[in-house]
């Protein structure tokens, strides 16, 4: 990270080969701050889309933007109970602001105070590890300043102490990232619920005017979807039957979960969508966007429409969104691709049949409200009552996005499929929810054909059925990758109700196909809480014995949990199966 | 970026070699990604040191903070004018309070106003230049956050898009660091005024219980002195002679322009003070603090200090750091080199003779009050008339760090000396400061054993003597890295008066042994102000042909300046002085 470098050296004492570099850095210290500056990579992007949300409910709360409203009153008088803002006969638009204000703030204050969302969203008992640890952040940003600062050279050298400085980054990751950013989207757009659609490029309609939404952010997508049902009778005029929405990557989670918009692809099938002749425009607004979307979409008539000042793309057409002109820009946007719908060439259409049927919409208050009909008054007893009796035997959240250098090898499939024979609960968010959507794991009445353990499958049936469904599906769909938050909380009171620490219960993560700085981030929070992470491929910390002893062993007298790098998804399925062992008979359950 | 990568590809097709990655990154995205995020290690490191001066001012102005006071209320009050703060018959804290407070906001603040430090102190054409390219600063954590986040995967693919958010990093760094960071300094420690004191390991003394203050805050550095002068009986007991505190790098600079403590080494130094055997401690608080020095401390009795939360060293004993019990800590630490001092080994000790004298402290206020003992009215006229009438050629602001790669060429005296040759008055700052000092620059007494231009001497002699100086030195010490703010007041004062931009002064920069991430980020504010840089080593820019030419000659239409890559300083000289000829024929001056 200076001019000296860059550092290559060995860690070990080879001939000829340097130990450590010019300033004496060794790989302990390279390592350390090399993940340190990934995990900020992650953490900024996520703690940027929270921003973005605060802002909008803050101006929607204030008046300033009349084009979107507050979806969710009891979502918002929940999290504004959560902060203890006061809510007893208050107007939503006083309770929104507060809550943004608390959000706003905890990005940007530096004072010594806990972040107010991460105090409210902890698992007491990790909070009071992190308090041990001293890495609680006061506010989003300066961490991500800070670690900059520190990694620079000549400051941190200490590779434990960066490491700590990596946790904390965790925690602005998981509470002023992901958590302020799914709680505000839900109290904008709603919580999801229960829903039905439709998975793989088989959604795309060859007789409609086919848009495709790609990135992260529900601002811009949901106010497509709303113009779009009013300009249909413009599409049909333009000789199409009318207008299909289709989600990709997270911004399709996003609608899915909402409104049970169709997901067209994740973020490495992007490039199919255009590639079926049939999509007039591909609209993204941030993250996991390849540039290579602009040489395919130049390949055919489909417009690739770029939205944000900070996310633009040699040969995409930049129509910029704010959310104050929010409808505008939208009917420009449907505009353009009504206007393509003519330039489409028949001949070079060729849409995959391939689809799957897709129940998802599985937001904490969604299995909350499907357990209570087995048990109203505690529904989270039957959850408990069938871990303990072996019935599930553990959960894992399986996150992330596809990697062309594990998908190849069908990581994901293999690894959920191994779980689910083993009766473990597989949740599933990101794009690793598009990859188990199209394997047609989120389709309740395929339960029966996949290999799932009896006493899982019977916990799947019981469930579905007193919702009136053959079974939940195999999986569960929790939404797209700032919705991993939506697990924090879920832990959070299952670790409460239970009294135990999160790094009690059976629970593990998986990033089969790490791809993005913010898994790292991500993955990173997780152990935070006390959840073990496996990953493939491995981090790249392996040029350091230290950095690598600390993360898969040392941890677990720190926090409770390990980092599993695995590159066989055979073994990896039998590595968190024996993680889960182990919680287990240390709970004293049958294992 | 991102766990497909790292990206290793050709920006140019060759056989078997890939010309983009797998994402569709092409080699200019690749380049301009990783140039941001270097330039964000920059402008984060300056920034938190704002931020620390800025919390300090606070504190001491509400009361917090009773061991440090205001010791510059002129400063104070000037400060507070520029920033349209009422002065008018208030206190120094009230003032202080409000000065404190608009720097903390223009931190943390992520509306749509500009900076308030950046609108007080850009020079008007600039700030007209920025608003055109919308690359003004609202807040200096929103960038930095920004920026990681568009550089992480499938985010911002656009080089110029890219570019440009560098361009901003650089405001970032200018108002939000460096101007900060200084203005503060000076309110809390005293405007430097010029001052008479040595240079070179020369000034580690024999029989004193020497103690090296090394990074870049004065904070902890000021008390140390202070303290050390309290405790001398305790030295002379411990049978040493006194207390001879040194500065190394950007905290001996900063101790040197505003206490005249001598300065004994550069960064790259910093080994050697220790290797004098004679050392007892060496206290270090942030950046540019090499993690060798651990080690090397090892091998002698000498006590290495960190300081901050964020700088630890393996080896090192950490006592830390917090402003509220700074003289309790600074006697700590004088103490542990007290106690030191018994286990000098007497026949290890090796001082190299090796001291110039230095003639340092030239603020811009101190310039001003030089040149206004020649007109007391208009103290810039001399000054610009000896630029008009070619006694002073041009200006060169020389800055930055050694770094091995090219101090082995002598690199900056064989530069300085080249440009005094020519009549270019030669202002510089950081480590390069040390190296200049070292060679007897900044000796008046010295100036006729340098071959200088004659214009340019006559000029130095005469301010110089109207201050009681045999001369000015050959080279005027500006002060620390975050010192090339007071450049940047100085290019101000200049443009605005002659009316024109600062591009069309013939001023250049160089950083001719470019070694730190903070250097890219200053450099970044001169490309912005419309200085041309020079820096040696190139930038790691080379990859991307388009990268290359927009900052080499590009920029030149955009902001007026462009990036000089060269390795050689012959051809540096060569290059920089047809720069300024080409500004002097664009003003119609003699050239």
């Amino acid at each position: 990270m200076c001019y000296m470098g860059p550092c290559r050296i060995l860690g070990v004492r080879a001939a000829g080969k340097a130990t450590i570099g010019v300033c004496g850095a060794t790989a302990d210290t390279i390592v350390a701050r090399n993940l340190l500056r990934e995990t900020i990579g992650g953490a900024a992007s996520h703690t940027e889309h929270a921003l973005e949300m605060a802002e909008a409910l803050l101006d929607i709360a204030e008046g300033r933007l009349t084009s979107y409203t507050i979806k969710d009153a009891g979502k918002l008088i929940a999290v504004a109970k959560s902060l203890g803002v006061p809510t007893e006969g208050r107007s939503k638009e006083d309770m929104a602001k507060d809550v943004a204000t608390i959000a706003l703030n905890d990005i940007a204050k530096y004072d010594k105070e806990p972040m107010a969302f991460l105090k409210a969203y902890a698992p007491k008992s990790s909070y009071e590890t992190w308090k041990k640890l001293d890495i609680i952040p006061s506010g989003a940003m300066l961490p991500i300043m800070n670690g900059m600062h520190r990694t620079s050279m000549g400051n941190d050298a200490d590779p434990v102490n960066i490491l700590l400085a990596d946790l904390k980054l965790g925690l602005v990751d998981g509470y002023g990232g992901l958590t302020i950013a799914t709680e505000l989207s839900d109290i904008i757009f709603g919580t999801p619920k229960p829903v039905h659609s439709y998975a793989n490029l088989g959604t795309i309609k060859e007789d409609y005017v086919n848009i495709a939404v790609h990135g992260h952010n529900p601002m811009l997508s949901e106010k497509i979807l709303e113009v779009a049902e009013r300009l249909e009778p413009r599409a049909r005029e333009a000789g199409a039957k009318g207008i299909n929405i289709v989600g990709v990557c997270c911004t399709g989670n996003e609608l899915l979960m909402r409104e049970g918009v169709s997901i067209a692809a994740n973020e490495m099938q992007a490039e199919s969508v255009i590639a079926t002749g049939a999509l007039e425009a591909m609209v993204v607004d941030f993250q996991c966007i390849w540039p290579i979307l602009g040489q395919v979409a130049s390949c055919y008539h489909t417009k690739l429409i770029t939205t944000m000042p900070y996310v633009k793309i040699p040969g995409a057409l930049h129509i910029e969104f704010s959310s104050e002109h929010a409808d505008e820009i939208a009917e420009k946007i449907v505009g353009e691709a009504i206007a393509a719908y003519s330039n489409r060439d028949p001949a070079r259409v060729n849409i995959p049949s391939e689809i799957s049927e897709v129940f998802a919409g599985f937001s904490v208050e969604a299995i909350v409200g499907a357990l209570s009909r087995l048990n109203p008054k505690d529904p989270l007893e039957p959850l408990i009552t069938n871990i303990v009796n072996g019935n599930i035997y553990g959960v894992v959240g399986i996150v992330g996005c596809p990697n062309p250098k594990e998908r190849k090898k069908l990581y994901t499939e293999r690894l959920v499929k191994g779980l689910l024979k083993n009766n473990v609960m597989v949740i599933v968010t990101g794009c690793t929810a598009h990859i188990t959507a199209q394997e047609g794991l989120m389709d309740p009445n395929k339960i029966d054909s996949f290999e799932i353990g009896a006493g899982l499958k019977a916990v799947l049936k019981a469930v579905g059925s007193a919702s009136g469904l053959p079974s939940l599906p195999a999986v569960l769909h929790m939404g797209s990758c700032v919705d991993n938050s939506r697990i924090g909380v879920l832990l959070k009171a299952l670790s409460e109700k239970l009294g135990v620490k999160v790094s009690d219960l059976p629970v593990v993560a998986s990033a089969p196909e790490l791809i993005t700085e913010k898994a790292v981030a991500i993955g990173t929070w997780a152990l935070d809480l006390g959840v073990s992470v496996h990953v493939a491929p491995a981090l790249r910390i392996e040029g350091s014995k230290m950095v690598t002893e600390v993360l898969t062993k040392g941890l677990k007298d720190i926090t409770g949990s390990v980092l599993i790098q695995e590159e066989d998804p055979d073994v990896a399925i039998e590595t968190i199966l024996g993680t889960i062992r182990e919680k287990r008979l240390a709970l004293k359950l049958n294992a």
